[in-house]
């Protein structure tokens, strides 16, 4: 089925959906309004309808989103438990936290490999996997198939990898480096955790200083 | 100094102008153009005008903004670089990696405590710290200045931790378990690394489906 593409802004707020109805739906709420999840998600209501509509949402007038519904079509549009292999670039904290975290598993995003440089690490179990030495990384991707590489080796080494991954065809890339990556023909997102750390720290200074609003 | 506060799509895109700025700076690069940052950060340029007049922005016509000068700009309003004290709740996979992350303590964001309630880890070192029981956070909260919380324990425990660290006075949260938690005279930054991933597997069905335009 061909569909139509949808606008960024709008992606960004699908996992937040997904994630609010999720909760709706474990706590056994049925049916809810776009005025009830303006309030608990802190967006605009015709906003909220707005981006339903651009998926054909099931709202109805004075009757609300059937939960599970929309839920399983947010599910479906994302991808999410579709099976994705991923594999990771690095074995270090960030790597290994990411290899340990099972949550995403759960959704169809398995942790297939892990490599690193490090001769210290490299055939070590860590998380069930043992560390694949990088030079072993073409013969893998070419073996196996992967969706995702988990990008999460020290920044000067980000860019460089990012476009050998670029080269083995690999789609997706989750980059925790902190530098953007952003190789030719790749679907590529930078989290920057120091981002979020700003921000907080702005809006700590915001409340000790008293800034008028 | 009072200032007049910002929006909060302003404040959001403020780290992202410091992390450029900072690429800049370290390139050796003393002005830029609003066209230049346009291109390269792939926002508008007249927002990015707008954006750096909110707080009274360096750029002069057909001149740039001078970057060193608006990146210390930038990181005053952040207040990066101002000691922030930060303990950590949870010493697991997530808690760990970013004890052992040293990139913030470098911008002032230094990690003074950790906490958890696994015998088997409390009394540990990790990270250059002891792992403390659970049970002495509010003595240390009492005793020692803690600017800024970071939840990283199960989903189930996040909200009664986080109104005990409301009650705590303590000021900021930054908040890894997967359930946003919102205490009241708390500042909050909910960090769902799902959330990209989730955007990331979009872009590849879109990639490997050919949505329309």
């Amino acid at each position: 089925m061909q569909e139509y593409r949808i606008s960024d802004a709008v992606i960004r707020r699908l996992p937040k959906y997904y994630r609010y109805l999720s909760e709706l739906e474990a706590a056994g709420i049925e049916r809810v309004s776009s005025s009830r999840m303006s309030k608990d998600m802190n967006l605009n209501a015709s906003q909220i309808r707005r981006d339903l509509n651009c998926f054909g949402g099931f709202g109805q007038q004075g009757y609300g989103y059937q939960v599970s519904r929309l839920r399983i079509e947010i599910m479906r549009i994302l991808g999410i438990g579709v099976p994705h292999n991923m594999i990771i670039l690095g074995a270090g904290n960030i790597g290994q936290a990411l290899l340990k975290y099972r949550n995403f598993a759960a959704e169809g995003y398995t942790i297939t490999a892990v490599f690193d440089i490090d001769e210290n690490i490299i055939g070590k179990e860590t998380g069930g996997l043992v560390v694949r030495p990088l030079s072993e990384l073409r013969e893998y991707a070419q073996k196996n198939r992967v969706d995702v590489a988990i990008i999460a080796v020290p920044k000067q080494h980000a860019p460089g990898l990012a476009d050998e991954l670029a080269a083995l065809g690999i789609k997706g890339i989750w980059n925790f480096a902190p530098a953007d990556v952003a190789p030719k023909g790749v679907s590529v997102e930078n989290v920057h955790l120091s981002d979020s750390l700003y921000v907080l720290s702005y809006r700590i200074r915001e409340k000790n200083e008293g800034f008028k609003r």
